[in-house]
């Protein structure tokens, strides 16, 4: 069976300091065991058209489902959400058992 | 240096066959040696509000940023591209070097 993933796109709004915010959630998950891993990045080359507004991507990776519903309760990160949800114009989040493919060698 | 990902969220129109997609897809990461890794999923969790519409998303990883741009331009990306673009009703498309804050053990 699968990882279970977390995956947020999001557009921040204009003069938002992202730099704190990355920092903020590397923090966040450096704090709580139960993300196993994860990774962000700033779009860099998508066409604008294809890419909506979006910028940031960042993936959490946790064992099981029911570590990732233990993150979203976990009082860090209702704290940081609250946060974050203020810096942001546009957001989307999907949460999914991933299927695996093609694994890294 | 991180590796280069490609990450594509997508909501298909109704009517699609979307399983006869993800095993094109599936089948297409195979055939294409500079995909290091490919995981996907069906969102299961997400609120609407949150989710906009998107259902599904794609991840890809590649070494570096040329290999990106290989798989882009090769002729069986571009076949299944224009196969899967009549498909989609919405599509958000984020391609970025990945910072890697928490790897997995």
């Amino acid at each position: 069976m699968g990882e279970f993933k977390h995956f947020v796109i999001v557009k921040f709004k204009e003069g938002v300091a992202v730099e704190d915010l990355t920092k903020g959630m590397e923090k966040l998950v450096s704090e709580i065991d139960v993300v196993k891993s994860f990774e962000w990045g700033q779009d860099i080359e998508s066409l604008d058209v294809l890419r909506q507004g979006f910028t940031h991507a960042f993936l959490m990776t946790f064992d099981k489902k029911e570590d990732f519903v233990a993150f979203q309760s976990h009082p860090n990160h209702v704290e940081f959400s609250t946060k974050f949800s203020v810096a942001i114009e546009n957001i989307v989040l999907l949460d999914f058992p991933s299927t695996l493919v093609k694994a890294p060698a």
